[in-house]
């Protein structure tokens, strides 16, 4: 199955998550809903409600209980977006301006603490204890690897180690917890909601390598938010670290590698010939292989659950993880 | 009964809020364990914990049940204050040096999220759904409360409504919702639990208008945070407005805390003189009237709850949250 046709069967009951997003953009301080609303509407492609939805649809698939934690999810998502954006002064989101390139930057926070606050409200709409234990763990998780990230930055002695606890808490817990709590509210076995849960981590570690990759791989446009950004940021990536520890440049990319990742402000020149090295290296490659294997994991994980067509949609998921361009 | 009674009698069982909150502080980033102990450590008065655990103590009082959402109340608090701070750029708090006096933005961002997160698990950790839909919603007035603050300020022309929609969302809500929560864990009625609800949300006001009278009235050693600072931050509490609409004072006392409102940046001397003239003008004391007016519906409000002990304690904190001096 192609993920074209996971999206295609999905549209109606994703729509439906869609509608329950646009609800929650509706405040009345000045400017804010507006910017929500173009926010929330210029999309993002939804995999965590999918993930939601899918995680349910082999066992009782209720959309009366899974649209509103999907969008609840999805909002999460959304709302460490906007701190996040606020956090690296990223001016553009989607392709759209983000909230912090417009408003000042009391407002961006107490917004983004809002956007929390109303993806708790509807997590807690479930009335499901458990679901709200997962929900409150996946937000301090997400924290957890933002810190990591913060303390890390401007430093190139980062380690595989290090990496993945970070992108584990940056993305992967919210992916493994949308998995689980669809897989709760599907009234699935503890062994399925378990496999589950392993299922989206994996995907999530996935998803996150070729985010890094994209950021390194594709040009501005392409990506709806500037190229090289992570390394401007002083983030090591995987593509990164693959470049600096296996020596995959010669003696100056190396060094141009490690001076614009230490560098406070390094110049526009440099980042591009420093991203131009990366792609040529094999370094890119190198990761996309390590995503390969998550996604081996991924659909290991899935043999615990029922043979069927939503196991097939799962795996088609994964997959997509690595295969997509944006 | 007088207040240090209802403190002397329950220290024992707010230890025990205060044992489980420093758990929370044992954090492996570099700094911010150690910053948020102090900030944790220096206290605070704990009336929001003590209101949980008052609520619930005139029906089924169970401390295990009710410490975890005790200390999770706190550290909601607490995760706004965080933001708070770094939005007002605040130095002082409790006396000690704010977070963001210390650390960079991003990172007092992402530690104020990770409070919230950790507050979020404590909530979810009684597995009461009720309970945690109260504290989402609470998290979500606390955001309106903010935000209204800060599309209000340096605006002269607020009207009582607005005002007290605007602290209500910042504080009252959450000390409604602490009093609601206590009473849920203890099995109250319905009926007793709304009743709880409206009583906590009646001391939460007169608590505010308090702390707004001592932003005014006291010295900074005194409160632990420098005088005057509303009125520095542009924004129009109790006494400025009721010395500004009742006009209580001479045309150029007027116009000096006009201008000390609606001015970005006013100099010390202008905000001194501005405080001066509005502490000698009787607005203070009419503000004062007011909250006593909050402290009576809250008595009224016990009336729906058992006589005995605990009632007495209740309706000793309503009168300490006026009679406080910091």
């Amino acid at each position: 199955m192609d993920f074209g046709t996971v999206l295609e069967a999905m549209r109606p009951d994703l729509k439906r998550v869609e509608d329950r997003l646009l609800e929650e953009t509706a405040l009345e301080y000045p400017l804010v809903g507006d910017i929500l609303r173009g926010l929330i509407g210029a999309g993002g492609k939804r995999l965590r409600p999918l993930l939601v939805l899918l995680a349910a649809r082999a066992f009782n698939y209720d959309l009366d209980r899974l649209v509103p934690a999907a969008a609840g999810i999805e909002l999460l998502h959304t709302a460490s977006l906007i701190h996040d954006d606020s956090i690296d002064h990223a001016e553009l989101r989607r392709g759209q301006p983000t909230l912090n390139s417009v408003l000042p930057p009391e407002v961006v926070i107490m917004v983004g603490d809002y956007m929390f606050a109303r993806s708790a409200m509807l997590a807690a709409s479930t009335m499901n204890p458990r679901v709200l234990a997962v929900f409150a763990n996946c937000l301090g998780s997400i924290c957890d690897g933002q810190l990591r990230e913060i303390f890390a930055a401007r430093r190139a002695d980062v380690s595989l180690d290090d990496y993945q606890r970070r992108i584990y808490g940056k993305t992967a817990a919210l992916f493994a917890g949308s998995a689980e709590i669809g897989a709760i509210l599907g009234d699935a076995t503890d062994k399925e909601i378990d496999a589950l849960r392993r299922y989206g981590g994996h995907l999530g570690m996935a998803f996150q390598i070729v985010d890094d990759v994209l950021d390194l791989r594709e040009s501005t446009d392409h990506i709806g938010k500037p190229a090289g950004h992570d390394l401007r940021q002083g983030t090591v990536t995987l593509p990164t670290m693959l470049f600096l520890q296996n020596r995959l440049g010669d003696a100056s990319s190396l060094a141009l590698v490690e001076h614009v990742l230490t560098e406070s402000a390094p110049g526009d020149h440099e980042v591009a010939a420093a991203v131009l090295a990366i792609r040529r290296s094999g370094a890119i490659e190198q990761a996309i292989e390590l995503a390969w294997q998550y996604v081996e994991q991924a659909r290991e994980a899935l043999e615990a659950i029922p043979e069927g067509e939503t196991r097939d949609m799962l795996a088609a998921l994964a997959e997509h993880a690595v295969e997509r361009h944006y």
